[in-house]
């Protein structure tokens, strides 16, 4: 089997910690795996450069950044080779550009536009673990480039593209995906399987295990991913394509976000195309919307409609100042903002085929008599609003209703 | 005027260190210069690397001893520039590879085999200073290469050349070079010009401030060197050709180099090739010998001959084991070893055109009573061995008989 295993940063912490990798994957080439290794940096290392880098400045420039914050990674891939080749195996250190890894020219936000597989492919025929830094690539213009947060990750993933690998572990501090955080809802559950689809539902609305990014990058190359935890030996969650899901549970997971915020625009000119202005001005200033209602008028005497839509508590003050625009303008009559509200989300891949899933949510809800303040819905999952302070209790109710426990 | 300066550990050893240097470079591009940085890894970077290294295992492999040390260097390039550019300096950092730095394939201690000054000229040319990572290079099959000691001021001497840069500016912690140790003698005085062959003699006979391999390459490329201190404003030392000096001093200065030890051969069979027999066993051995004196044997009659040699101190077990050999096979009567003595030696380019330098020196030491073990000669340098207790002494006799101080 060819496996790509990433470790992070947590992973590869210290010395020991990385010893502790070795040993890992010594196991894996043992079972007669052909192995190639992707690190991040030693945890800490890269928060140091950054807070180096602003001690000069508080926009250093982007060539400078990833020239200065791919060291942390290099270090990491030669330690952990010189570990391996020092228990008697056979491994070689590659650097983003040594691994073929060919990126935009977007320094320190870089995409990776293509992996060439020759030389890893050379060093895995002549029997030697592959270790490649991850987080970078070379730029179009011969510079180190570096993919932003979550890079590693993503280097792990196009690696395991590129090479048609036949798994991508990703190694946490976590032992995987579960069907909500074990720390709202004890019995939660840790999920053997989940879909790119539902994963990429999770990751969005809170789940941390791994970011939106990667989760789609193994979507489109089809690779097999595995979130595990580097610190025990237990299983991890497989995220597949739903084809591979024997099974396909109606609900696999209840995700939360906290920290939200609704901004509700009351009486707002019933004129076509006010809404796309108002949207289009908050995307204008970069702010991301997640839910938008748009209701029937408070006074239907006067041809107005009420809005309400939410944003991140971290991006209120900026969309609340755009929507101000538009009450000067008197195209809207009152605008009112609830900060302490969370966002409560039930994922699973069977609602697809199934009806009535929304309806057991609410009921649910409602005999603990939390009040639904706002409802979306997609294909595979249900969002709902809720006060903040019943976020727990309303994750609870909801693990408990679909039987997530069993 | 096109200036290199090269500042090592200490003067890049934290981000306000870095900060002082950004206004150094800042102050040469005021006054017009066009400016090439090399810089070292902050100090104690590159032994926190090889420590960890060393956790791992004894001897770590030389690839990726280079990947992970050269990381130290592109680290503090990358801060300087964005230091330069934070107060509106135009800068770019680059990397070895980035700067045309073609070394040899033997890595961690390649050689520059060749520059390609095309993109640090084409930066140059539109107004930005250049800051080069030093230590490093890209070998031929493409990955990073280490220069071994003293790397990074082979890197700007070899910058200067490849750019024909008027000056090659060497910054470390210490004024430049004295006509002797001051902690020694305090009288000493910083010299203003020394020729690139004297400065050869004083680096090999102990003055620390510039390796010979980074003198011998600034002589081969015509480099005029400057060694000055990054801590004070005060001129430092220009070492340039002898051609470039206007008068030419008798004695430029004193070394010492303490460590030596001596071994005596009493009684080698006096047949043809037996002192070629020994100094190559020594050289097998990677031993270096200094000086060599052969005498008349002790005894007449057995028509045997003496010898003597040095060897620096922690050569001395290993050198002992290779004349022990001898001494076995009856070629050597006796076998005496010496470990408290010291070299001090008078080196000046005026030596060539005068006579009778080294009597005042005979005479000096005789003054003080101190007993002459050995003398080496060559066309700018007298080498004399005396019993270690007398360093201090002999160096300020010699450096009053020489009127050094004037």
């Amino acid at each position: 089997m060819l496996v790509v295993q990433k470790f992070g940063g947590t992973s590869v912490g210290d010395l020991e910690r990385i010893e502790a990798v070795s040993k890992r994957v010594m196991k894996s080439v043992d079972a007669g795996d052909r192995v190639v290794v992707v690190v991040s940096a030693m945890s800490g290392e890269t928060n140091k450069l950054v807070e180096y880098a602003h001690y000069f400045s508080d926009a250093p420039a982007h060539q400078e950044m990833d020239l200065l914050l791919s060291s942390g990674e290099r270090v990491t891939s030669s330690l952990l080779s010189i570990a391996l080749q020092s228990k008697g195996y056979k491994a070689v250190a590659l650097t983003g550009r040594g691994a073929g890894i060919k990126t935009n020219g977007s320094h320190t936000k870089a995409r990776i536009e293509e992996i060439d597989p020759t030389v890893m492919n050379n060093h895995l025929d002549s029997g030697e673990v592959v270790v490649v830094a991850g987080f970078q690539g070379v730029s179009p213009d011969g510079k180190v480039s570096t993919l932003g947060r979550g890079g590693s990750d993503l280097s792990a993933v196009a690696v395991a593209g590129a090479l048609k690998a036949d798994l991508c572990e990703i190694y946490t501090d976590v032992d995987g995906v579960y069907t909500t955080d074990p720390r709202i809802e004890p019995k939660a559950k840790k999920l053997e399987k989940i879909s790119y689809d539902e994963m990429l539902e999770l990751a969005s609305l809170g789940a941390k295990v791994l970011q939106s990014r990667s989760v789609e990058l193994a979507k489109k190359l089809n690779v097999n991913l595995v979130t595990r935890s580097s610190f025990n030996e237990n299983e991890g969650t497989l995220i597949t394509k739903e084809e591979n899901m024997m099974e396909k549970p109606l609900v696999s997971g209840i995700a939360l976000a906290r920290n939200q915020a609704r901004i509700s625009l009351i009486g707002v000119s019933d004129r076509p195309g006010i809404a796309s202005e108002i949207f289009t001005a908050l995307a204008d200033a970069d702010i991301n919307i997640d839910m938008i209602v748009q209701t029937i008028g408070h006074n239907q005497n006067d041809s107005k409609t009420n809005m309400a839509f939410t944003v991140s508590a971290d991006e209120l003050k900026a969309a609340a100042s755009v929507v101000d625009g538009f009450k000067a303008n008197d195209e809207v009559d009152v605008i009112e903002v609830d900060e302490d509200i969370s966002k409560v989300s039930i994922v699973g891949v069977g609602m697809r085929s199934h009806t009535g899933v929304a309806s057991k949510a609410f009921s649910a809800l409602a005999k603990e008599n939390i009040n639904i303040m706002m409802i979306s819905t997609s294909e595979i999952k249900v969002s709902i609003i809720i006060s903040q302070k019943y976020s727990e209790l309303a994750v609870r109710t909801l693990h408990d209703a679909y039987n997530l426990d069993v």
